[in-house]
């Protein structure tokens, strides 16, 4: 809900992730301008950068050698990447701005978007492929996470959402579909990478789940109390395309209770993992921290909106 | 040019091929209706799936198994079928028909076309992973066809082509740049994977790049010379929207003579190779033949067209 920069990370490391993010995608044989520019464009905005963050923190404190922690973590954020162009398409949320700049399609047309998106991806594979080598888990993991039953499935239940046939259920559902691949992938593939245990593995799943949507609920939250300034979209994107949004569709009330619980939950699922280690997982703790923050914004923001209106 | 089926394969193996094409992508985590109706209907039509062929015949013949082979195959084609989603999208070729059926965008609206080729890019990656494991040679070679300055690239300065600015010489690039990548993938790969000899590998790579553009000469005369009823899909497009065609820009008789140039070229590579052992390549014997054919056809249909306007 506000501005402040996400740091998982100290700034030495921070830095390295900035640098890694731009520097592991080479253009040099590509000969298209347009789609040159594209990917040029996306590498010099890069954003916050919390699933590259993430799993880079996450990475090394497991034990993972930092050159192949940060192929981890920027292949994640190449997808996302990728995603953003996508979902900005006119087929989908058409919209103009990310980010504080024109969004790709807008300044280099569709196919050049497109091209550009999918340029992205294979890079990201490229990375993750060179990262994990032969590893049945890492890889049906990703399978999950990327394919028709994951993030894409999401996207397309978003888009083509029926605003009055769902319950609440559902929404909270489709919120999730669409989010928590990619985090699940920030969190979850650099510890199977590093051979955590199971009990470990399944406390990040289900950390990866309440963040994921907890997160969501955060963005559809931003998407109707921020202006285009402030977050630097297109906003009120959600209710002009009827998209599931839990505070438009269940009332900020509902949404703003399930927020809690959700931040709770992650809580004690970190509590628990930073009882046991806590320098391991100190990237988790700053992110639960963070998201504590974003969600005690939420009430003081509605309660502006209230009274601007009333 | 002409309607006959490309049979690489003894009919068991084609078989074997469209059974794995259609059952090689799972759809049971898929809620989405649409994004489900695109993939399934890729699946129903494979076309003539040449690039899978090619890949299992001459995986196999080289001594992979045959699992991994067709892994191979149907992970070429998936990215193929993909790449034809995109290509015919309004922001590039802007097709309404292919393989005699609407285009999926045209079926089910651009955003479920999108996820639909992103799924098969996915599901793709997930089988090469799976077939080739940790081999650096074989991931950078994917990595080439794939990337930014691969498939991408040549797609890119397609749907950019400026009619008058180019030559002969920069045609000849483009028409080659989004064509040969997803051939050489087709052709070195598995060769690749099953640790063929250098120059093995060498003569593969000059007939990849001597087949690509010969296929996409011959492409480019049908879109000229046949009718969509013939062809199955939209006709005219590379006229339409100014994309380059050799035989459109150059001419004719000139295309014709370059077409012909190509394929003595291959044919003198797939007679070298065929000297050798003759069984193991004998998927290429069969494509070079249906090539030659494909090209003694067009300076027939050429006359008719003639005719015609006479």
């Amino acid at each position: 809900m506000s501005l402040r920069r996400l740091c998982l990370l100290a700034e030495p490391e921070l830095r390295r992730v900035k640098r890694a993010f731009s520097s592991m995608m080479p253009l040099d044989g590509c000969r298209d301008v347009r789609l040159r520019a594209v990917v040029a464009d996306v590498l010099a905005h890069p954003g916050s950068l919390a699933r590259a963050q993430l799993a880079y923190g996450l990475g090394v404190r497991c034990g993972l050698d930092p050159e192949r922690a940060l192929k981890l973590g920027v292949a994640v954020e190449y997808f996302h990447s990728a995603s953003l162009i996508f979902d900005d398409m006119p087929s989908m949320d058409d919209a103009t701005e990310r980010r504080g700049r024109p969004c790709p399609h807008v300044a280099y047309g569709e196919a050049a978007a497109t091209l550009g998106a999918l340029s992205l991806v294979t890079r990201a594979y490229a990375l993750l492929w060179d990262a994990i080598g032969a590893s049945p888990q890492a890889a049906a993991l990703v399978g999950e996470c990327l394919g028709v039953s994951g993030i894409l499935d999401g996207q397309a239940r978003d888009v083509h959402f029926r605003k009055r046939a769902a319950d609440v259920s559902e929404i909270v559902e489709v919120e999730a579909a669409k989010t928590v691949p990619l985090v699940r992938l920030a969190m979850v593939l650099p510890a199977v990478v590093a051979g955590e245990d199971a009990e470990t593995l399944d406390r990040l799943e289900r950390l990866a789940s309440a963040w994921g949507l907890a997160y969501q609920i955060l963005d559809d939250f931003k998407d109707r109390l921020m202006s285009p300034e402030e977050s630097g979209k297109t906003a009120g994107r959600d209710d002009g395309l009827g998209r599931p949004s839990l505070p438009a569709l269940a009332g900020p009330r509902r949404a703003l209770a399930r927020l809690r619980r959700l931040l709770a939950e992650a809580r004690s699922i970190v509590d628990a993992l930073s009882s046991e280690e806590s320098e391991r997982w100190e990237a988790l703790e700053s992110l639960q921290a963070f998201l504590e923050e974003e969600a005690r914004e939420v009430p003081r923001r509605l309660a502006m909106v209230e009274q601007e209106a009333a």
